[in-house]
């Protein structure tokens, strides 16, 4: 009997009309361990987001547009419907479920993978139906489910975290107390990152993100972690005991909360099973008086120690990309490259670098030609595209390095191309130039900032649809909040300290991507007696590619005198910093081709 | 006894122990009448805006920092202590009574000069307190108060309206009629620039706003203006009648809306008085259900007509300026020019170019060097300044023409300044046309394009502490909502066919002030499928000065190719635009001066 068979008989079995299966493990996270991709395990679709709803008679599948190409070749076949989200005509999941269900009817949740907020707006995006929040009905029909891999845990010495694990738990305690009333309380997180931030550990349950399964209590005189206990070496135990850092076993988070009279935790990721759970036996879950998370909020904002561990990370990555960019500049005319393997040689150069490489933060995207019109390309071992000596190559990586995440896009141009396509990717860069040179008073949103990146390529009525900069967590998540650069509004300023990326972009579907990312962090600018101004800082140091459009006024008129010498200067930086570790016949080729 | 005296009287008499005096009228437009400017014929405060609390022992008065030196002058000897509004240490309204009064007293406010929104945020500032809403307790007080004039009321033909006061109900009618039920309802404003609008009429009770006095009612089937009846020719009754419009008298208003089962209108800007009568009568008053108001979003979308009207108000006045300008060029070496005679000559020259024009749209500024630095520095007959050949000299002027409102400023350049003087007026010019040359999506807010305009000179330190821009209305108010541009949020979206101020600056106290405005309106710009982009248009045509920048290769820097072209072919266009009007030496003068 195939998969959805069996789980149609067990919603019979319980008198159940539909199930809906995220994308989620307990955590929340952007990356899950196998044992928890119950929709790919189901739908065979792998794309990162997706949610499948299987009803009685009928099986649906939403992505989004980044995965539409990937979900029409993954569903192929099956009885599972793809559902493209926010294409015309095409429903949401509560009106597509709504529609297809009679009033009354039930649908199962999980309630370990969704959290109270997704729960509340999908009672309030289904009024006539009931909501039924089950346990596991879908781990148990999966024939040869991977088992969870727990990993070793360690500890991040303090000169790398900069702030001992103590005086974290000190700060949090005290703006807490200062909202709402702590007596008998403590602090709840289950996000895998805020976790290994606020105990100044990291581990590797997670593919790209250095964080291992765990959840995280936080009273007034000790931080609790809960995690398997066997991956935290007695020594380490003892590391973090000094920082007054408990250890419980991972499974005894609801039966350890039970003991408070209060719960803070941010609601929006906190599942439903433990909230019902702890409701039902009469505690009090209040909502992070921090809308974003409290814990959000302090980890997004790098103290001085981790910006320094982002620069040397930085520079790592930025002898390993001249290198790599030599690389191709040495080998593309041949027309033998192949986008996967450019992605290994880069692993390979990086980890010569330098002994503090652990990985990369993301899965990498080495997209040439048309491949990059698609946002989220992947290269895979045996289907990536040959790179020939025409069009242009977009490159987005980034590496986990023991002190900082990089992430950087470069776009390499391989030969000559219409005006129009060198118009686009000058357009892309002058977005990326103008919010880097911003200025602005302390309190501004990045959806205040975003005109600047977008805007230059709207002037050719194209845009990109996805966001101009996410957070980037230290030696952490390459993405994480609560700021973003992004047209959608989001009420976190940007805050001296936060590293955030700026990545304007343009696809054209067929024919070719541009994408040019740099890292920046937030910085006091001065101020005339106008309140705190802030500007940006550029932490990655990888050169941009500017001879094509030198050699045009059409191209060089779009850029001011000034904005230009932002970007000679920065070619120019990233080679002073750079020299000392490039050969002689590396720094020849870097003054060649970026110092015009 | 003084005034402040008479107060207390009638306050101890009424066992109350404060009244707030605003700078409203029972319409919250921007200008009021002679007979309401209560807080400044008690205070002798003349600014526009301001607050005056008088408790039994003391008095204070609010106002902004527009306003600081003219009312530190004009308080000078009194007893009114002056509140300098968002300065540190300075209590807010609310908080300074609430330490004043003990709890339990009561604060007055007159119901006719406050909205219900105003009054509900006063109670919740001020909980301790009794917010007792009184009748005009201070306008009886005042010696010879000047009474209530009342102008004629003139119809706006459908020619220059565009579209008929009867469709304008009918529309508003059918968007009531699908947000709520509107059975044995009506929707009432009392916004006199909503009733011009709605009602196709223009009168003159108010200083630069062509409004006059009066309420509207709209019900299904006829709209009812209620207005001084003697004011309204019979001619104009009929005109109005054929267009469904019934006149009432404009003290009756209370009384007719009591018919209703329930009222529609915007609590912003609803008095309290009416409300609390209404609802004391059982009338169901609720919120417009357009947040900024149904008929402030319909009159803000110009329509084709409306924007030819603003084109040939904007022709005029580019003749005006030009003239002018070549006035003020052909005479400021002698430095025998002053402030206010330049405000004059202008207006003359308006006069001469066109029957149409009817007036300013708003004091005009004429402000030379250190005097700019105040943003709204108005000369006055006896007291301006001499203009010298040498620093700026910035002019902000707009005029009422029967078709359409301008708004232009313009700082001119009489001499050799220091560098960073050029740099400054440089930067703000970037920024007036970074924000004209903006394509973004629909749905953009102002909030999110305020950093194109404010960047520039933020990069300098320092920034203005006003908004970028304000809506302009159609031979109405010149500045109205609900959109705008600013660093704070407004959540009305851009939409084509608004008509928005484009104003950056830079206030150096005691040196000088920089500002660039013009007027554009919202249009459609080109998208290759990415939904509706929108772009802005430029209607007012005022030559730019940029000869000084042009000289300086590094002040020519800060623009690129593109907006520098834009700059030209502006001055171009405008040149184009205004030849067959200008005489040969005026052409011959343009041409040296702007034709660079």
């Amino acid at each position: 009997m195939e998969i959805l068979e069996k789980i149609r008989a067990c919603l019979r079995e319980k008198g159940l009309s539909a199930i809906i299966i995220p994308s989620n493990d307990p955590h929340f996270g952007e990356y899950i361990p196998e044992h928890y991709a119950l929709r790919a395990m189901v739908s065979g679709f792998t794309g990162s987001a997706g949610t499948l709803v299987v009803t009685l008679s009928k099986a649906a599948l939403w992505t989004d547009s980044r995965y539409f190409e990937q979900a029409e070749r993954e569903l192929a076949g099956s009885s599972i419907e793809l559902m493209k989200m926010k294409m015309p005509g095409v429903p949401s999941i509560t009106s597509w479920i709504s529609s297809e269900l009679c009033d009354g009817d039930s649908v199962a949740i999980d309630g370990a993978l969704f959290s109270v907020r997704e729960r509340d707006s999908l009672k309030k995006d289904m009024p006539t139906l009931v909501l039924s929040v089950t346990g596991d009905i879908i781990g148990p029909l999966i024939e040869n489910r991977p088992a969870v891999k727990y990993g070793p845990v360690a500890v991040m010495p303090e000169e790398i975290a900069g702030v001992p694990a103590s005086s974290k738990r000190r700060q949090l305690s005290e703006s807490l107390s200062s909202a709402t009333d702590m007596s008998d309380a403590c602090y709840f997180t289950q996000m895998c990152d805020e976790v290994a931030w606020l105990t100044n550990t990291r581990g590797n349950d997670i593919m790209y993100n250095p964080v291992f399964m765990s959840y995280c209590a936080v009273t007034e005189d000790k931080t609790v972690l809960f995690v398997n206990k066997g991956c935290v070496s007695p020594e380490n135990e003892r590391v973090l005991a000094s920082q007054g850092i408990v250890l419980e076993n991972y499974e005894s988070i609801a039966s350890y909360l039970g003991r408070f009279r209060k719960v803070v935790a941010a609601l929006s990721r906190m599942s439903v099973s433990l909230y019902d759970k702890l409701v039902s036996e009469g505690i009090e879950v209040v909502d992070d008086p921090v809308p974003q998370g409290s814990v959000a909020m302090m980890k997004a904002v790098k103290n001085d120690v981790e910006l320094e561990g982002f620069r040397k990370a930085c520079h790592n990555d930025s002898i390993a990309w001249i290198r790599f960019l030599k690389y191709i500049d040495d080998n593309f005319r041949k027309g033998t490259l192949d986008e996967y393997a450019l992605s290994e040689i880069l692993q390979e150069i990086r980890a010569g670098v330098s002994h503090d490489y652990v990985g990369e933060s993301f899965s990498p995207i080495v997209a040439y030609g048309a491949n990059a019109a698609l946002p989220h390309y992947e290269p895979e071992k045996d289907s990536s595209s040959q790179v020939l000596p025409d069009g242009f190559l977009l490159i987005d990586t980034g590496a986990q390095f023991i002190y900082g995440t990089t992430d950087t896009t470069r776009t390499l141009l391989l030969g000559d191309v219409p005006y129009e396509w060198k118009l686009d990717y000058a357009l892309v860069l002058k977005g990326m130039v103008d919010l880097s040179m911003a200025v602005f008073p302390k309190g501004t949103r990045g959806a205040q900032l975003d005109i600047l990146a977008r805007g230059p390529i709207m002037t050719t009525g194209k845009m990109y649809m996805h966001g101009t900069g996410h957070g980037i967590g230290h030696y952490l998540n390459v993405h994480e909040g609560p700021q973003s650069i992004r047209i959608e509004d989001n009420p976190t300023p940007l805050l001296p300290g936060m590293v955030t990326s700026n990545e304007p972009a343009v696809y054209v579907p067929g024919k070719y991507g541009i994408r040019i990312e740099n890292t920046v962090s937030c910085i006091a600018a001065d101020s005339q007696g106008f309140g705190e101004f802030i500007r940006f800082d550029t932490l990655n140091h990888v050169p941009i590619e500017l001879g094509f459009i030198k050699e045009n006024s059409g191209l060089r008129g779009i850029f001011s005198d000034v904005e230009w010498k932002w970007l000679t200067d920065y070619n120019m930086m990233v080679y002073e910093q750079a020299a000392s570790d490039l050969s002689l016949e590396e720094r020849a080729w870097y003054e060649r081709k970026y110092l015009i």
